[in-house]
């Protein structure tokens, strides 16, 4: 299958264009090749992610965590070579994709991640740089929990104040941590790599359900 | 003694002016009283480290992490309306000093950590916004230690440049970690507050020694 | 009545929320008790404001101009703890609406300030901001007038290009006043404050009227 | 006398190319001759003052405030077209020179008014967009005042900071004056055009004896 | 006929206002007299365009490069006082239309240009600053065409992604060939004058016929 | 010989870390060896020219213009991916210096270009970006010339200020054309790439003779 026919099915199914984003979405590192037969699936693009994609015999990488912020890439040097190197050498494209991620009903880490925990009657909530990526809904004892997948925990106030009893997010820093405490917000940090695996494997199976192409997601205890 | 005394104290052992921070550092809330009896310390200004002041008698809290940053406070509300309120109820004034604590040798953060650690031949490392913070040394084995403390992991990529066997910080976020990881560098994450303990202390022991005023540091487990 | 039901009317009459605004409007001062009996209004968060609004007997306070800007407040010192320490004393919630309040048509200064001029054809005018807060009008004799309270010298350019043949405003600094002789229009600087006590009193009464709470107006000659 | 000597004796005299400011310092608008026989001297740009120097016969125009600020003029069209076509009609060059002549303590605005009001002990105070362009001294009864010409009302504060009695400015605007009475801090505005001609005039009078060149003052109210 | 009327023309045919453009568009130097006779067109805002407009004739001149960008004019001096000189001694006014003529569909630079090499299908490309003011077309041949007038190079990388065979601009800088090299995008610099006269021309031709308003056009080398 | 020793050189011979710029100078594509034995000098980093650099057998290429500019590489895709591809593929490291070698007195394009020219009584003009780049000298006939490689056509206008009757420039654009027609200021466009040999070539030079390691410069034409 073509490699653009696959990058427009996830630029549609996401919506990636309409979403801003530090993140430079999209394909960030391109191939030679034109023609994928298996996408390998993950969170980060690391050293030993793109070499676990290799070795899966995939030709595109599709990630939460590319390497492409904002500005850009200053020097390709360091472990950007090693990640670039590797893939360079196995002729692999490096797509990426965040907060389109975050924030889809169907796919989304966070919705994915609130039917898993049982939730009901889910709305979306927590608007991160502009646009709303997590979600508030209810356990069967009625108790309201916000969930904000990744580094999220400056999103403890607005879980307050939505009313909820819990809080469910990635990872937060010290200082997040020191401003629920202030306001007496229960916030459970489950791992930023963690919340975030919930989108990227729901990605890899619609995928492979619509484009009826091989796809293969990878653990990072297995990379 | 004045309270405009004992800042200026601070302000010049520490050098607190010459520093660009987006911590506004100095008075952050100020007090109606002009004299203090007692001065206390603590890492954060959260409601129970503010509690715990007035409780210890204190007039004065000095912490690393305040509760204004960059523009400031755009609504006096939630948990930092909790903190003012404590203070104001309790007549304390909260100053607040961050990099220049992490950055001084003879009593900062890094500088005194290092010196916990065993390290030799100490020398400044790690810029963070402009400013040289952290500290670089030998362990009697020969093997050299990069130390910034805090939510430093972003450091681990100028501690390999430094030609660094370990990296010692008190945080890291997810991508800092894959970072580390993509240079293998190996990186110690000994807590965000514990590492921040240490300049607090030493200038805690200095203050009562040079100005002949009681001094108090609140650890945070018995706030 | 709930604080909150009261701010969420403020909220709604004056859609403050899609106003792009230098003062952050809403809640700037919030308050430990949940429940109000009667609101005080007045132009701006002077001590001597808040201190007349607890001798009134109220709960909350709405004014005009608040104490909270930009990127907000770096410290709590000088007038601004003078003013958030009487606030706290009282218990009162300080509730700012700048822009929102210029530019309403029902209860807004310039077109309250239009009407008690006795102008006709009111039409909006003057763009602050992004914002058009200002109005322009016709006298009994065909005569035309922009009207732009507060501090609105410099739409005296606008005036001109809108054919206006006098512009009223509240203040204008030298540089405007010297830019307005420049092109030969004709400016009335009507204070400040005194431009900016129609709309705070239309607000008082509508929300008297609408909300059945208790509302007081606090003239500044008076505190 | 050459034009571009003269400008240099001011540039020279007035340290201007060392002043950051919001002001384009130097010549604003230029002029087809090259020789100056009288320099006419303003406080403002207006098109009374360009008119008023050509009926003195002047060259060149020297003035406090001048046209073009900040990014520039976007379109030569209204006040600004008509300084430019009366400048440009009787071939006067427009030279600014804003906050070096606020500051200068030999001939600057602030310097010159702390002498006529008979202050002793002057000191600079009051930093301006990172320019220190006031004065503070002492009255004989040893009471400490502030001086700041122009529109320098936000400064009461740091008059407050600093332990005056008094805070003397040309002008401030109702926003600076509520602050000013919010930490009790007396202020006289005694009118923006007025505080400044002090400057304006000394360094009419020094040009005039330093250069050997014919200069004027010209006074608004006989423009 | 009034200047209002004919600037008004222009506004709404080539829908200037709703443009973000660098070039402030619009009257750049506004004039005394209120009746215009004659329109002279022009690609550049010269010291040699405005001559000749004078010399035509004419009392408005519409160019396509006028003299305020961006901020603004800081110093009338130079090149700009000549200009401004210049038009103010013939008393013609100066109005700059730079993207909304790029652009335009009916008389812009990029669609007559594209008319005249013979494409057909046109369709909008090129998106600068936000805006899209170019065409990409097909020849006789079949082979695929884009086109941007001006200083456009930086548009041979969206070519090439646009399948074309061949782009064609006015000017393109060294970095950008080289950048076009590295992709083999073919790419044709054929003037940045003489790819701008085709809009100028089409504009002065269509106000001509529809406001009945003599209109000449001025070739750079009859200047 | 070890790239870092090489690259160490350059940055201390051209100075090159006192240089803001925004050209991401140094290293800019690593390489895996770490031995160099042949440095390859180019004007651009170009594929033709890394292709050029690994048919000489160099392991690094020194360029003046790089890949890596400002916030950096968003996608290393296009000609971008193709440049570090080639790099990969032939292990070279690539490494820029772009103002630091316009600047440089002893072996800089713009000293380099004036000793070509026969200029004499050299003194450095022309400040870009902050730092000053070119240089003014005098024929033999004693006209005055300025110098400044690249595309440096908006400096025509400085040459002007500095009584040069010549400007010899890389390129300039249309606008900056323009600008030096209105104030009549000669200017020769001698290419881009020409005038930046000069200094390459000289670097290249300096290097095999100082560090005795084999150079060799690529010229365009040959590549």
């Amino acid at each position: 299958m073509k490699l653009a026919k696959i990058t427009a099915w996830i630029d549609r199914v996401l919506d990636v264009k309409s979403f801003p984003d530090v993140s430079n979405n999209g394909i960030q590192v391109a191939r030679r090749g034109d023609d994928v037969k298996k996408v390998a699936f993950g969170v980060d693009a690391s050293v030993r992610t793109v070499k676990a994609a290799a070795a899966a015999g995939a030709q595109l990488l599709v990630v939460h965590h590319g390497i492409s912020w904002g500005g850009g890439i200053q020097r390709i040097a360091g472990g950007i070579y090693n990640v670039v190197k590797a893939a360079m050498d196995a002729d692999i494209a490096l797509y990426a994709v965040h907060l389109p991620l975050d924030a889809n009903h169907a796919y989304g880490n966070n919705y994915e991640l609130a039917r898993f925990l049982g939730l009901k009657n889910l709305k979306p909530a927590f608007v991160y740089h502009g646009v709303t990526i997590g979600v508030v809904g209810t356990l069967p004892n009625g108790k309201k929990v916000g969930v904000c997948s990744g580094g999220a925990g400056m999103h403890a106030i607005d879980a307050k104040e939505l009313g909820c009893d819990l809080f469910v997010t990635g990872e937060a820093d010290w200082g997040e941590t020191i401003a629920a405490e202030n306001i007496d917000m229960p916030m459970i940090c489950a791992g930023h790599y963690q919340t975030e695996t919930f989108g990227v494997k729901a990605l890899a199976k619609a995928m492979a359900r619509q484009l009826k192409v091989e796809t293969v997601f990878l653990p990072r205890e297995q990379c």
